[in-house]
C-alpha cells in the first residue's frame, strides 16, 4: 500500500526545501507531517505519540535554524520521526525500525542531521554542551546548539549534572524543555509538580501579574516617595528574576512556558532566542499524541501501539487459536503480587517503567509497597539498598541495558555491603527493533565480575517463578539477579506452584552421548529445539540448564567435564567474559581439556530488526545450534592442537 | 606515643554518654574532639580537613538525635571521623585506615551507628530516603533519618534524582547540606554559585529584608487600600516562599543558611527540625579544615596531607637518596600538556579530580582546553562524546572505581557511536587505604565486554607515554582506554621520546623455557622481579607484556601457546572475566590445551591496608609469583586431567 505525503511535504527533501516555503505555510507543513506519521506508523508500526507531540517543534527548528551546521540533539530520540522525515528520510520512513531499515532513533551513521545517537534518556544536554564548547573553542560564535529534552528525561541525574555545568560554561546552548508530563508512563516526582506549578500556578504567573499590577498602582505621596516605590519594584524584580526559577538558579536564562503547538509563536520565539548568547532554556508545553484523539487520551497505550486502523483506532492484535505463553514481564508483574501477599517485607521499585516491567499491577494493588521513582536508575538502586538495610526485600526491576546506568550503585551500595536486594533484569538479550542502545548484551559479563552477587536466568516461566520465590526467602543474604528476555516465555499454563531452588544448582534436562549443551536462561529453549531437530540424525547431546552463572554449579560441571569432551555453551549475552567464559574458567581451574564451543552474542554491535531476524543473523537460533551439533558430531573425538 | 583525648571526650564511649553532659559543655566537647582528630591524624595519617569542618555538626547530631535508632547517613564518609570517635571507636581510632584497623569510611559491619557504607559520593539522600520510606511503611513515625551531604556531592546527578523523589514521597527525611565550597578541589558549576548567592547575595537576603521593610511602610490611603497592601505583601511572599529557592522548587522545605560552627545554634535548630515532619533541607555553612589554620588556608593540600608536625604544620615527606620514579598520575598530567602543545585538538576533562588526576597542570596552563566538571562522571563521559563528534581528541580522566558511575555513557554514548574518546583510568588495581569502595578491580572485566573499545595498560612510564601518544593520533578511530595504578611507576628518568605503538601488539620482554608469563600493565614489574628471583633456581620463564587486552595480540598468543604448555597470566584486576579470561577465550577458540594459572584479584572483597599488604594478602606480589614459578617448574610436563 502506497502512502502519499501531502503536497507540501512531498516537496521537502531537506531543510533547505522547508526554508523555501513561507512562514504561513508552516502550519500546513505541520499538519501534513503529522498525517504522514499517522499514516506510516499505523501501517508499519513504531513509536507514535511522542513524535506527534513535537511535530510543530520539529518544523520550527528546521525552519529557523541552519541545520546541520546548527546542531540539534534529540533526547531519547523516539520523538524524532518528524525530524527524520524533514531531513531526507521521508521516502525511507516506512522502513523505520525494520531489519536493515532506518533506525527508530537518531543515529550518526544514518544522517548528518543526526548529530548524536540516542536511545537512552537524558544525554542531550551533555552532548550538546560538548558540541557548543567545541564551537566556542574553535571560534564558531554563530553556531547554535540545541538540546530537546522531555520533562521526564529531565529527572535523570545526568541532565542535572549537565545543567550545572552549562550554567557555568561559555557556550551557545539552547535547551528546549518539552514538557508533556509523560515518559512512557506519567512522570513522577517533585520536578514534575514544580513544572506544573510554574506553568499554571497562582504562586507564580498569576501572582506575578497581580504583584506587577499592584506595584504599578503604588500611591506615591509623602511617606512613600517615588524612589521608594522604584526600590520596592526593583527589589521584587530582583527577588523574582534571579531566584524565582530553579533553572535561573542554575544560571540558565529561562523563557516560557509557551504553547508548543503554536507554530507561529514557536518560530518567532526561536528566532528571538538565536540572538541571545549563553546557556538558556525554553520551556514549551506540548501534548503527547497531539492530533490523534485516542493517543491524547491514553498516552501510555499509544506510546508504541503496534499496528492500528487509523480511522477506527483499533489496535491490531494477533489472534491465536491456542493459548499463548505470557510475556516474561507479566510473569514478574503478577508473581511479585502473589509473593508480596504472603511476605510483607516485599517492595517493588521501578525507574519509570511501570508498564514495561508490569510492576504497574502491584502499584495499583499495593500503592504503599510499589513505586515508580522516575527515570532514575541510580537512585532506584541506592534507594533499594537503603530499604534493604531496614529488612525490606526489594524487587528492583530495571531493563538490562538501563542497569548500565546504575552500575556503580550495584557495586558500591549493594554488593560491597552484601545487601539482599533482588534485581529483576528485564529485556536481557537482543530486544529487537529498538536496536543496539537497548540490547541487553553485557549484563552477564558486567555483573559476573562483582563479588557477592547471585546471578540467575530462568529457562521458562516455572523457573522464573521459582527463582523469584527463592530470592525472597529469609535465608537469602546476598544480592540476587534474575535476568530474562523481552517477550514471551514458553508455558501457556504458567501459574505453577512455588518451589525453592537451591542456590547455584543447575538442572540436568537430559543425558546424552559425546556432546553436552550447557545453556543459561531462555536460549535453553533454542537448544532444546535443536536437540529435537538432530535426533533423526542419531545425534544425542546431553542438555544442562545451568540456571546460575554465579555461583556456578561446580558439581554439575565436574559431571559434565568428566563425561563429555565436546561442550557447547549457550547464552543470550556477549561471548566476551560471559557465561561461556565462566565455563572456561572452571575448566581451566580444574585442569579439564574439553573442546568448548561458546555460542552467544558476538563482540560487535548488533543492529535492529525483529529478535528472530537478529538471533538468526548472529547464529543463536535452533537452526544454527543444530548445525553446530551436526558438525561437532562428525569431528573425531581426538583433540587436535593447532593453529 | 600515647595520645590522650581531653577530659570530657575521655568519658564518651557512646552517644548516651554525650547526652549525659550539659548543652553548654558541647563547645568543649567539640574542641576536644577537634584536637583529638588533629593529634591522631598528624601521627597516624588519614583524611583531615573534612572531619575538622563537621566537628560541631557531629557533636550536635549525636546530642540531639537518638542514634542509632535515628539514622544518620554520612555522604562520602571521609568526614565521619568525629562520628566514629563519638560512637565507641575513640580508642581504636589510631588504627584508622590501617590493615585490619578501622575503615576510613562508615561501614555497616563496623558499627550499628554506621547505617550505610560509603566511599563514593552522593548516595546519602537515596539511602536515607530508603530508610525513611521503610520506617513510614512500618509505622515508625517518630524515627528520624538524616543525610549529611556536601555541596560538592550535591552536584552529582544521583543526589538530584533522590531529591526529586524525596520531595514527592512520604518520609521523615532531613538533608543537611554541608556547604564549604570544596570537594577535594574547589567546587565548580552553577550550583556552587547559586549556594554562594543565596548565602551572601543582595538579590536574596538583603533585598528580601529591604522589600519587607518597604512593604511595611506602604501608605494606605484612598487609591491603595489596606486590602491591596495585604494582597501585595501576600503576593510577594508567595512568589518568594514557594519559588525563590531551588530546593523549595523540589518541594523540600528549606532552612538556613546557618553557621555550622556555632554549636548552640546547631543544637537548637536540629531540635526544632525534629518536630517538623516531611522532607526538609538544612543549609549549614562550614569551613573545611576549621580550627587548623594551615588547613583552612590550603584545603586541597590538607584534604589528606599524610603525617605532619601538628605544631609547625610541616608535612613529613620521605627523603630519598636516589631519584624516585614519578607517580603515574603525574606522567599523565605532564604528558597531556606535551601532547596538547603539538595537537590543538586535545582537551582534558576530569570530574572533580584535578589534583588526584594531575590534570590541574593543564588546567592552569591551558584553561580553555582542560576542565573540571564537578562530581559528574556521567556528564564527563557524555560531554567528552559530544566534544569528540566535533573532532576534538578528549582525554577524559576518571578513577577506575568512579568510572563505574559512567558505565552506560561509555557504552551508549561512546562505544556504540565509536567515538575516539581517550579514557585514562587512574587508580586501577588495589588502591590501598581507601579500601573496597575505591579499589579498581572490575574495569578490565566491565570494559572488555564492550565492542569497539581499545583497552590497554602500560607496564611503565615509557609505555604510558607511548600509549598516550598513540591514542591521540589521527589514525585512531576507536575509543581508547589506558588504565594505570595509583602511585609510582618504575622509571626515575621517565621523559622518554614518544613512539607510536601498534594497536593490539604486545612486547616480548624475554624468551624462556617451559613457562611463559603473560602480564597486563604494571604488575608486569612484579613478574619481572619474580623472574629475577627464580633465576638462581635454574628457572627461566619467558615474559610477555601484552599491553592490550583488547584487541589482544593474537600472533603473540599463537607463539606463546605453540611454544609453552605452562602459562601464567598476571593482572591487577578481578580474575572473573578479566585479562586471564581473555587468554582462556583465545586458547579455547584456537584449540590449544595449555595449563593456565590466572593470577589477579580474587572474586571477593579486598579490604583496606597498604597496597603492598593487600597485594601480599591476595598473592599478587613478586614473592608469590616466584613461588608459583617454582611449583610449576617441578610439575611434570605431562598434562593431567582430573577433578
Amino acid at each position: 500500500m502506497e502512502i502519499k505525503p501531502g503536497p507540501l511535504l512531498q516537496l521537502i527533501n531537506s531543510p533547505a526545501d522547508l526554508k523555501k516555503l513561507d512562514k504561513n505555510q508552516m502550519h500546513q507543513v505541520s499538519e501534513e507531517l503529522r498525517q504522514y506519521i499517522i499514516d506510516v506508523v499505523s501501517v508499519y508500526g513504531g513509536h507514535f505519540a511522542a513524535s506527534l507531540g513535537v511535530v510543530e517543534l520539529s518544523v520550527a527548528l528546521h525552519y529557523v535554524f541552519n541545520t546541520p551546521y546548527d546542531q540539534l540533539v534529540w533526547d531519547v530520540g523516539h520523538q524524532a520521526y518528524g525530524h527524520k522525515i524533514l531531513t531526507g528520510r521521508r521516502d525511507a520512513f516506512p522502513t523505520n525500525r525494520k531489519y536493515h531499515g532506518l533506525s527508530g532513533f537518531p543515529k550518526r551513521s544514518e544522517s548528518e542531521y543526526d548529530t548524536f545517537g540516542v536511545g537512552h534518556s537524558s544525554t542531550s544536554i551533555s552532548a550538546a554542551l560538548g558540541m557548543a564548547m567545541a564551537s566556542y573553542y574553535k571560534g564558531e560564535k554563530d553556531r547554535q546548539h540545541i538540546a530537546v529534552i522531555g520533562d521526564g528525561a529531565m529527572t535523570a541525574g545526568l541532565a542535572f549534572e549537565a545543567m550545572n555545568h552549562a550554567g557555568a560554561a561559555n557556550s551557545n546552548l539552547l535547551i528546549i524543555l518539552n514538557d508533556n508530563c509523560m515518559s512512557i508512563d506519567p512522570n513522577v516526582g517533585a520536578l514534575k509538580e514544580y513544572l506544573t506549578d510554574i506553568t499554571t500556578s497562582h504562586t507564580y504567573n498569576k501572582v506575578k501579574d497581580d504583584v506587577w499590577k499592584l506595584l504599578g498602582k503604588l500611591p506615591v505621596g509623602k511617606t512613600f516617595s517615588r524612589a521608594m516605590a522604584q526600590k520596592l519594584t526593583e527589589g521584587v524584580k530582583g527577588m523574582v528574576s534571579s531566584s524565582a526559577n530553579m533553572f535561573e538558579a542554575l544560571n540558565l536564562r529561562y523563557f516560557g512556558p509557551i504553547d508548543g503547538h503554536n507554530i507561529n509563536k514557536l518560530i518567532d520565539t526561536l528566532k528571538d532566542l538565536k540572538d541571545i548568547p549563553g546557556p538558556k532554556i525554553l520551556h514549551i508545553k506540548t501534548v503527547k499524541g497531539k492530533g490523534y484523539d485516542l493517543a491524547e487520551k491514553d498516552q501510555t497505550l499509544w506510546h508504541a501501539p503496534g499496528l492500528f486502523d487509523k480511522i477506527t483506532g483499533e489496535i491490531k492484535k494477533k489472534v491465536y487459536e491456542i493459548p499463548q505463553p505470557p510475556k516474561y514481564q507479566d510473569v514478574f508483574g503478577h508473581t511479585i503480587i502473589e509473593l508480596a501477599e504472603k511476605n510483607d517485607k516485599i517492595m517493588g521499585i521501578t525507574p519509570a517503567m511501570p508498564s514495561g516491567s508490569s510492576l504497574k499491577y502491584m502499584m495499583e494493588k499495593m500503592p504503599n509497597r510499589a513505586f515508580d521513582v522516575g527515570i532514575c536508575e541510580q537512585h532506584a538502586v541506592t534507594l533499594s539498598a537503603g530499604l534493604a538495610t531496614q529488612g525490606m526485600k526489594v524487587f528492583c526491576t530495571i531493563y538490562s541495558s538501563f542497569m548500565q546506568r546504575a552500575y556503580d550503585m550495584v557495586i558500591h551500595d549493594v554488593a560491597i555491603q552484601n545487601l539482599p536486594v533482588v534485581f529483576c533484569l528485564d529485556r536481557a538479550g537482543l530486544v529487537g527493533e529498538d536496536g543496539p542502545t537497548h540490547h541487553g548484551c553485557y549484563d552477564i559479563a558486567y555483573m559476573r565480575c562483582i563479588p557477592n552477587l547471585i546471578i540467575s536466568a530462568p529457562m521458562n516461566e516455572r523457573e522464573f517463578r521459582n527463582l523469584m520465590y527463592t530470592s525472597q526467602l529469609e535465608s537469602i543474604k546476598n544480592p540476587f539477579v534474575i535476568r530474562y528476555p523481552r517477550g514471551q516465555g514458553v508455558m501457556p499454563e504458567w501459574k505453577t506452584p512455588f518451589e525453592e531452588i537451591q542456590i547455584g544448582k543447575g538442572r540436568k534436562l537430559k543425558d546424552g552421548k559425546d556432546i553436552a549443551i550447557l545453556s543459561f536462561g531462555h536460549p535453553g529453549n533454542f537448544a532444546a529445539a535443536a536437540i529435537r531437530d538432530v535426533k533423526g540424525d542419531g545425534i544425542n547431546p546431553a542438555h544442562y540448564d545451568m540456571r546460575f552463572v554465579k555461583p556456578i554449579d561446580e558439581a554439575m560441571l565436574h559431571e559434565v567435564f568428566s563425561k563429555y569432551q565436546k561442550i557447547i555453551s549457550i547464552e543470550d549475552g556477549t561471548v566476551v567474559g560471559g557465561f561461556g567464559s565462566a565455563i572456561l574458567e572452571f575448566m581451566n581451574e580444574h585442569g579439564y581439556k574439553a573442546d568448548v564451543k561458546i555460542m552467544g552474542i558476538p563482540d560487535r554491535l548488533v543492529e535492529h530488526g525483529t529478535a528472530a531476524e537478529l538471533y538468526s543473523e548472529i547464529g543463536l537460533d535452533a537452526n544454527t545450534i543444530a548445525g553446530v551439533l551436526r558438525e561437532m558430531a562428525t569431528v573425531k573425538k581426538e583433540v587436535t592442537t593447532g593453529i
